[in-house]
This record gives structure tokens, sequence and C-alpha cells, in this order.
């Protein structure tokens, strides 16, 4: 593993080469990026050791795709037509269906593994990356049976050695159930922000009542629209369907207070306290 | 200030304790709690140094009420019974007009400080006190003139020793805003977490996929409902209005996606993202 390519040097990009940099010693990375600025700043931050072109692909031992979900739709095939017999290409998108069936006809497809770490913050781009990001996190593989098993194994160490856990699971119900405990977050957390923002336009000093469960509760209103509107379009089914469930329960809730069930409300909240429990040990 | 009795040994109660007694190392802290089992807790955990009653109020420096708001209103009026003539007694709810209404009219209403610290943490009871935990955190005082300078003084010092800033503000305004800031904030993510376990109770594997984002935007969902109940109840139209708003954001997100006009969507998330400016160095 000494020629690594990633393609798209942003948080995701950028922390795996911090990771496979400290743990591969001989490994040299190459930076592929839209971005001219980004791809600067990855050779100044060190993250990567050259800029590299799609002409140098032949010659990468593993290829890492992070880039928004809809740019890697169409980059995929591309790069799985350049790389050499040997190249594992990996992709870290957030939605998995989409992008397995842009190659699911490619003649190179046993070289490509479709995964989505779930690890990242609310930051991005190259300054974003941070170290550690993907310890004890869990990756999720796609079609792990359509991927040459050679390859297989080498992103399994790649994956293990960074100190992640695998989990295998069709991209299918990937889409389906990120939808629920990443998507659905993100909108709910982006609404947050943006009622208490209309509400109190006028007035910045409230601000100063929000404490730390208003900051947390609305932390991942900061993230990148690039990255989470293609994510949306990906996923736009199973997210339309979080949402109505998501309205669903809250007008619910406000049904129960405008009929004074104060006792229903206190039900609702102790069986959601079971979340606890369900979080425990996971995170 | 040598004689402290805390009512109500929780999270706010236990944790004022501990910030007291590291300032204050002549402060004895005497500790009421309907709560048997609390309140030994709160001795062994060193919290508090003695048990004591009403009856004891008569010869308390400060009485600091921390109990949930709809209690509070009710044993208010009692504790004002029972000091003495320069006894400060400080409330630490998170509505204020019900506690304010509570005392309007009370003899000793110039003894009573309104005050509503914004800290906290998911946790409750005892166990959950944590030492300097409003260090840096906003204070907000309601009806600051009803009270006797003297004793504003006297609070005033204390609020400061322990590293809060002082806003202030009058009640109605105080529990519109903090609807916005803290009330939704419980609610979306009490929501969001119903939502996702009714989605997911036969398939507890899929937790594995949450992430650092799911973790944050749940994390109030593990509040106690005996805390947060009475606060939905005493704020109850201002939290309908909130909830009112939000479900209107989310509803129309929803159309968007449903119209597939992502660039709307692309739009509505980077308005949003002003949120950051918003936050830094507030929080």
């Amino acid at each position: 593993m000494n020629n690594i390519h990633i393609i798209g040097i942003g948080l995701i990009g950028g922390s795996l080469a911090i990771d496979i940099k400290s743990k591969y010693t001989n490994a040299k990375i190459f930076g592929i990026d839209s971005n001219d600025k980004h791809l600067d700043e990855a050779l100044n931050l060190n993250l990567i050791d050259a800029k590299a072109t799609y002409d140098d692909l032949q010659q990468a031992d593993v290829v890492i795709l992070s880039i928004p979900v809809d740019k890697a739709i169409v980059e995929l095939p591309k790069v799985l037509d350049k790389i050499g017999d040997q190249t594992l290409v990996i992709d870290v998108g957030s939605t998995k269906l989409p992008v397995c069936k842009s190659v699911e006809n490619h003649k190179k497809r046993r070289n490509f593994l479709a995964t989505h770490p779930i690890a990242g913050t609310e930051f991005s781009g190259p300054k974003a990356a941070i170290a550690h990001l993907f310890e004890k996190k869990t990756n999720i593989i796609c079609e792990v049976e359509k991927t040459t098993f050679k390859l297989q194994e080498k992103a399994l160490k790649l994956f293990t050695d960074l100190g992640m856990r695998i989990r295998y699971m069709n991209p299918e119900a990937h889409d389906k159930h990120i939808a629920y405990v990443s998507h659905l977050s993100h909108i709910s957390s982006f609404m947050l922000g943006k009622t208490v923002i209309e509400k109190e336009k006028n007035e910045r000093d409230i601000f100063d009542m929000a404490g730390s469960g208003f900051e947390s509760t609305v932390r991942l209103a900061k993230s990148s629209p690039a990255m989470w509107t293609p994510i949306f379009k990906q996923n736009r089914d199973n997210v339309i369907e979080t949402l109505d469930e998501y309205i669903t329960n809250l007008k619910q809730f406000k049904a129960l207070m405008e009929a004074d069930d104060f006792n229903a409300i206190y039900t609702e909240m102790e069986n959601t306290n079971h979340i606890k429990d369900i979080l425990k040990g996971l995170i």
C-alpha cells in the first residue's frame, strides 16, 4: 500500500490522509481535487505529498473517492476507466445505492468497494481534517461480494489499521436506515436553527440565552450545503418518509400540549429516555 | 454567606453546592429534599454538610430553590414564610413568569430573586452534580427591582464568584425567548429519538449506524421527564408557538424535496449556516 490517491481532500479525504500517513510510513499520498485552492492547502498542511491527475491512477495501489455524492456517481466510472488491474477503489459517500448503480456494469466493477465510514464533524475542507477521526467508528460496506477477494482483504486491512469496525449491508438497507440515524438529524437541526434565527433576527442578544443544549442540538446546522444537498437528493424518498414520521410525531406532541394532557407528554418523554440505553456503548 | 440551604439537591442544586463549598470554605451547606434517598446520596457525596428542614430556614443567609418548576411555585411561598428578615431566597427554574407570580403579593417578596442560570446537562439527581457547571454561563435575572438592594448585591457577588455573566430581563420576555433557544431544542430532540426508536425497534443493529451527529442531536432526549413536563406545562403557549413554526419549516422543507427543488434546499441550508457566526463566542 505505497501509492495512495485521494480524490477530494476535504474533511474525510484529509483525515484519511493523516491516519494513513501515520500508519504506513512508506506510503506516498497523492491528492486530486477540482478545487485548486483546496489542493494547495492540502499540500501546505502536509496532508498530501504531491498533486496528481487521473492519468496517474494507473500506478495507484488504492484510490479513495471522497467527494460529494452527486459528483461521485459521475467521477467513479471515469476513475475505474483509468486505474490499473490491481488498483482498489473505495468510495466513502453517505448514500450507497446510486454509487453502486453507477458502476454496476463497469468492466472494472470488481476493483471497487462501496463504503460509508460513519464519521465526520460539522466542518469541511482540508483545514477540517483531523487525526484519529475513524478510530472505533463503524464502516458500512455494501455489496462486498462484488469486489475481488484480494482487494476486499486489502481494504479490510486498511480499515482495521485505522481502528474501524466493519458492518456489511446491502445498499438499499443502508440508504433506508441512514435516513433515520443521520439524514433526519441534519434536517431537524437545520430547521431548528432556521426557526430560531427567523424568530430572533431582530434580537441578537437573545442568543446569550442559548446554552449547551441548544448548541448541541443545532450543531449539524453548520454542515456544508454542498455536501448535504446531493445526499438529500439521492436519498429523496427515504428522507421524505423520515420527515413524514418526524412531523407526525411533532404534531402529536403539540396536540397533547394543546389538550393539556401533560401525563401523556410525560409518558412520551419517559419512553424516549430509552435512547440512553440504546446509545450506551454504541457511540 | 456562612449558612446556605439548598432545597432540591439534584444536578443544579448539587453543582451549586460543589462550587459554593470550594469558593466559601467557611460556608456550611444544608440540604432539604423531598426524596430521602437523594438527600442521603448528597451527604455521602459530600455535596451537603447536613440535612435540614424548613424550620431551620430562619437562620439561613441564602436559600437556593432548585426543584422542578411545578413544585417551586408551591414551595416558594412556604419558604418565604419561614425565612429570616435578612435571608436571600433564589430560585433557578427554567420558567420565570409563574414563579414570580406565585409570590407577587408575599410580604417577603423583597427577599426573593428570580434567576435562571443557563447551565445543565441531560442528567439529573445528586450523582449528576459536577464542579464548574456555571463558569462562563449566563444567568438571567428577572424583576431585579423587586428585590431588596442589599440582597441583590449578595446574589450578584455569589453569581460572579461562581463565574457567571448576568443578564436582566422581564419574566414574560424570558419565557418567550427561552422557548426558542431551549424548550424547542428539547422537543425536537425527544421527537427525533422517538421517530428513530419507533422505526428501528425491531432492528437494534441499526443503531450501529448512528454516529456522533445523531448522538449530539438526540442528546437532550435523555433529559428527565419529571423536570421537563412542568416546564412545558408552565410555558405552554410559548412552546406551542415555537412548535407551530418548527413544524411549518419542516413541512416546507419536505415540500421542496417533493418538488425536487434542490436549489431551494441548498439555499435553506446555506442561510441557516449563519448559526455558526451567531454561536461563535457565545457558548
